[in-house]
Parts: structure tokens; C-alpha cells; sequence
């Protein structure tokens, strides 16, 4: 297995653009990635699209507008996984040593294909019955203040958060900062969380470029673990109040990076809704289960604390385009491992994990769920 | 780079089942290809699901109604090409050492999602113009006519022989055998070619089951050369009269498998319309460009013939349930190398070649084409 580093970054800023061209918002995040990684993009020779509403063969026609065409292109679908798993198909192949160089593509035009709650399918008796993702969320919500004790103010604080961190961030769908008090005070979406825990409807695109040899400038960012698994069926004794989905793939990147949770800098991780970031400190191993409402009421989660969770803004400020969100996250981590990160930059980052989890089938914990490590270069 | 085998195939037979349930269908398909793999389904750990209008996460919601959970899921699509991508896939994992052993997955709905010819996207300006795919073939067609003075017996003769074929295979969606006076006296559907010329609408599924390790019974079928390839912009000399996508990803394949065209016993090719064959005849290397009409006049194709092309009944008789294609034509190959096609058994198959092509992207020769090679075990 060969070593793989991510040469380049890109995306579009996330928001509401309905009148906008898939193909063109998927090739302006495209020709970022390329224009920072600095490679040539003849040596490009395999393509992953992740998105779940873009149509067939939809890489091929995003890719065609910059003239990245016969190379092998593979469009992905794992739900909000989608941008992720196209990360992990690249690094694959390049890891296999199948070939030397890859574009990884994560595209969404949520405005055209969905109004508001995303609908449950027709063979979904769970969301038939009113299980949409707010309520999934809720319902974990319900859970967690019943058996830890966990708070509103815990929960409303992952969101006060999540903005403070997005209103710093030029790529982010809303940039304006929300105290405890607006966000316990806006409407409530699925008791007990509100507007502003939920994260939006939203476009968007995210690219980057993998590669597996040295290019003309020094590899500043590599990938230390791979993880994708889809849910296991619930358990007689599931609980929910985590996602063990979760605590699996990210025991599993642990051992494949050789690393702990105690060695994560930055994080970005799926802030769906505002519980999911507390249950997920956990998950990951941050804190212990139960622990995730202290871990951010004190600070831990912040810039400049123990572990920089979503400096992005996450999913509820910088905004969710499904497919786009997991390789918009891997640009966030990069950008921090490469200490551009402007005003939301973490310190001293040199280990950060991107967490994404896709999709809920009826009875099962999750569609999909998928975890990278990368770290910064010496 | 390790062997991969194709332990186990499974189908169920393609049709119109407007009242059928997607993961019914694709259930019914998977346990058949582990049940004939006679591999115990706790070890497969990946699994790759080809569609294009399933919707999210539909291999994860398929495979559950299993107990297939917990693993690797990803589905993938390349419009028709989507099930021969996730055969790939899955062999990609496993020769490169990831995983063991996996499942592939190509299913569709068309009857629910699809009415009558696919329509053109909003961004597909030539689809706007009339070029949807029946009027893309009529194209070819034309162009191969006038310029190879292919007569349109020669192109009603690959409908025919695809029926006699097809009438043979229970799990084709036509089994009556048609003659040429009536394959052009049906309607015509793009001038030249008639209804009989064009592939239907159908909803099916298919399965099979890989292992790069020795499991309990013998392995009969080695996977020789997977190659997955996007078109190229159309040149200004290009002459609509082949596929030179084709033409590339068939000598890289050939290259890989150590052979050459008149090595191959058996092909399953992408016939989604009659013209189709006879141009991929050439483009394949089974003969010269321009001589795809004589070839089949003179039975070369046939089951008893220099290479059997679409034994199953191809995409004319068999079906086309988009996603659910490429992993049939694999079922197909593996039953021809193993001696179990029945009726229309190729007498001694060593070599099988599959083809499939998805999608066509504006100015771009077709978005995927997919070529794998299969071979007996001695």
C-alpha cells in the first residue's frame, strides 16, 4: 500500500444558488483543487463524483466542461457520505498503486431537487411513521437529556459555536454569529431542537487532488486512515443515545492511522443537527459516553481547546450540500494542516479528522459512515 | 496485484414489474449469486450496488433486508455502465488486497422511473435537439450505412439472432423468436432503425460473488482484465460511424488479459440497439472496420460461430434494466465458461468478454465504457 497525499484543495462558497449550473458550480471546485495542487491535470487519470441527486453519469459531465475526459470516472452515491466515499475510491486507487494521480469530486444542487425536510422513501416505514432526520435527531436529543442529563443550553451551544466558527470562514452559507438565547428562542423543527439546530438546504461543491508521487512542490498533507462501513441493524439493547456506527469506524482509523483520539487537533465531524456533535465528541472517543454536553460546555471543542470540532462552521453554519460535505470537509482539514486557515485557524494542527455519516435505513443504525485522518508533513 | 474469481452468479429474470419492490428484486438476485458461490455470506465485507434511479443509499437498503450490514457499502452510477462499474469495484478491492471476498449488485426499476425513451437533461443540448439515444444510434446507423453500404437486413439480423438467442434463456424479458421480415416491418422508432432494433424498458437484477482467497469448492472462473474508461471530446475528424471509446478500453483489457480479439469465445456486448453490434463487432477486433454487416450475414457471431456474441439474448432480447446489465452480462460469461448455459451453451468457452457502455454526454463519444475479461480455470 502506497503512501497518498492530498496535492490541492478547492470548493465554491456553500448557499442557496437555484438558478445556478450543476456542471458549473462541480468545475469551479474542480479547477481550484487543481490550480492548488499545481499538478498538471493531464496527470489526472481517475475521477470520483459524489453527489445523490445530480443525475447519471454526472462527473463526466462536470469534468467535460474543463476537458478531463478519458479517464476512468466513477460517480458515487452513499447519502450524505457520497463526497466522502469519492475521497476513499480515490485514495484506493492511488493506494493500490492502480494509478499515480486522482480528482475527487462532491457536488450538490439541493434548491433544484428538495423542499426542506428531505422526504422519506416510500419503502421507509420508519420515516413514513414521521422518522425524518429531524426527528431521527430528536429522538437522540430525547435520549441523551434522559439518561445523562444533558441540557438545551449544551445542545444550543454546538450551534452558537458552529456559527462563531462559520462567520469566519468565506466558503460558509451563513456567516453571521447566534447567541445561546436566539437559538433556544427560534422555531422548533422536532422537540427539542430548533431552526438553528438543524442544518440547512444548501448548493455546493468541494474538490480535491490525490496523488501518490512526489509532484513539483512538497507534499504538505497526507492521508493516514480510510475507513467506510455501512449500519448494523439495531440491537434488542440499542439505545439510542450514540451512533455506534460511529465509535466502529472510528476505532478502526485510530488503529489504521496509529493514533488515539487524545492525538486529533482538528475535526470536522457530522453536525447534522446540534445533539449529533455532543453524541459524536463522544463517538470519537473525545470524552467518554454521557460527557459530550460538559466536554463543550467547557470550551474543549473550541479553536483553541482540546480538539478543534467543526472550524469550518460544520454542517449547521458553513451548510450542507450532501454530496459536497464530505470533500468540503477535507479541504477544511487541509487548509488547517497547512495553517491557511485564516482567522479560524488552529494553533499548532498537525492531525485532523474529517466524519461523515450517510443516510438512515429503516432499522438501521446508519446508511454509511466514513472516517479519514490525515496529518501535516514534517 | 492478486487473482480475483468469480465464485458465484445469480439473476432474476429481467421484465416489467411495475408492483415489484426494488430491494425485493435485489435481495432475490444477491442470494442467488451467494447461494451459487456457496461462499458463507458472513465473509463477504464489501459490497458494490450499480443503479441509477434507486436512490440513495439503495445497496445499503437492499442489502439489509439480508443482514448484509455493517460492511463496506458504496453504490455507484455510470448509467448503463453502473453494474459493470461495481463488478470492477469490487474486483479493485479485492485485488489490491483490501478485503477477501465481495458482493456486486446491478439493479433498476425502469418501469417506475422511466417512461418510454430516457429523456435528455436540461443541460444536454444535443438531447434538447432530438439526439436522445434511439436518434443517436439512427445516427451511427446512417453513418455506417453510407459509408459501408451496411444494409439494413444485416442490422435487422443482429434482432434476430439476439431473440433465437434469448428465446433460450429463462431469464431473458422476450422469448419469442422473430424473423427478418418482421424486425423491419415493425415501427420505425429513428429512421432506420424499428422498434424490434431497440432495446426495452425493464426492471431487473443481478448478482455476483467475488473471493480472492480459495474457498470451499474449486474456482472456475478468474477475472482476467477489468478496464473502466470515460469518452474523449469528439474530434474534428470524428466520423460517428464507431465508438472509439471502445476501441481504446478493448486493446487496454486485451493487453491486460495477455490475448488478443480472436481469443474470445464468448462476448456479451453492449447491443442496446442493433446497429450497436455490428459497429462493436469492429470495434472489439472481431473483424475490420466496415465489415460488422458481413460478419453476421455470414453466422460468424452466432453461438456455433467464430465468437458468440450475446448467447443470452443481449440487451434486444434479454433486456435493459440499466443498472442491473453489466453484472448480468457477467452471469452470462460465467454460465457460458462454466458449461451451464444450456440450450444455448457455446461448445467449448474458455474466454469471455463483457462490454457495456453508459451515458452520452454532449460532445463526448458516451460517458463510461466498462470491458471485463473472464477465463476457465483449467
Amino acid at each position: 500500500m502506497r503512501d497518498v497525499y492530498v496535492a490541492g484543495v478547492g470548493m465554491i462558497p456553500f448557499g442557496k444558488f437555484p438558478e445556478a449550473r450543476l456542471a458549473d458550480m462541480g468545475a469551479r471546485a474542480a479547477l481550484a483543487a487543481i490550480k492548488d495542487s499545481d499538478i498538471p491535470p493531464e496527470r489526472i487519470a481517475v475521477a470520483w463524483c459524489g453527489h445523490t441527486r445530480a443525475g447519471t453519469v454526472a462527473g463526466q459531465r462536470i469534468l467535460a466542461e474543463l476537458g478531463l475526459t478519458g479517464i476512468e470516472i466513477v460517480n458515487c452515491d452513499n447519502a450524505c457520505a457520497s463526497g466522502a466515499t469519492a475521497f476513499r475510491g480515490v485514495w484506493h486507487a492511488l493506494a493500490a498503486g492502480f494509478y499515480d494521480c486522482g480528482l475527487v469530486l462532491g457536488v450538490e444542487h439541493m434548491t433544484q431537487n428538495v423542499k426542506g425536510v428531505i422526504p422519506p422513501r416510500e419503502d421507509d416505514l420508519e420515516g413514513a411513521l414521521g422518522r425524518v432526520m429531524p426527528s431521527h435527531y430528536a429522538f437522540l436529543a430525547q435520549g441523551h437529556m434522559a439518561r445523562y442529563g444533558t441540557t438545551r443550553e449544551q445542545m444550543a451551544k454546538v450551534s452558537v459555536k458552529s456559527h462563531r466558527n462559520g462567520a469566519l470562514n468565506p466558503y460558509a452559507q451563513y456567516r453571521k454569529p447566534v447567541t445561546i438565547e436566539e437559538v433556544l428562542a427560534s422555531r422548533v423543527i422536532s422537540d427539542p431542537l430548533t431552526l438553528l439546530e438543524c442544518c440547512p438546504t444548501g448548493d455546493g461543491a468541494a474538490a480535491a487532488v490525490l496523488t501518490a508521487t512526489a509532484p513539483g512542490r512538497a507534499l504538505k498533507v497526507k492521508v493516514r486512515a480510510s475507513v467506510l462501513l455501512s449500519g448494523k441493524a439495531r440491537q434488542p439493547d440499542y439505545d439510542n443515545t450514540s451512533s455506534p456506527l460511529t465509535v466502529h469506524a472510528s476505532r478502526l482509523a485510530y488503529e489504521q492511522a496509529g493514533i488515539g483520539p487524545g492525538d486529533v487537533d482538528v475535526c470536522e465531524c457530522h453536525d447534522a443537527f446540534s445533539i449529533a456533535e455532543l453524541v459524536h465528541y463522544e463517538n470519537l472517543g473525545f470524552c467518554r459516553p454521557g460527557e459530550g454536553g460538559r466536554f463543550i460546555a467547557e470550551g474543549r471543542s473550541e479553536i483553541g481547546g482540546l480538539v478543534a470540532v467543526n472550524p469550518s462552521g460544520g454542517l449547521l453554519s458553513k451548510g450542507h450540500p450532501l454530496g459536497a460535505t464530505g470533500v468540503a470537509q477535507i479541504a477544511e482539514i487541509v487548509w488547517q494542516l497547512r495553517g491557511e486557515a485564516g482567522q479560524r485557524q488552529h494553533p499548532d494542527a498537525r492531525i485532523g479528522l474529517a466524519h461523515v455519516m450517510g443516510g438512515a435505513v429503516t432499522g438501521i443504525d446508519s446508511g454509511a459512515c466514513a472516517i479519514h485522518i490525515l496529518e501535516a508533513c514534517q
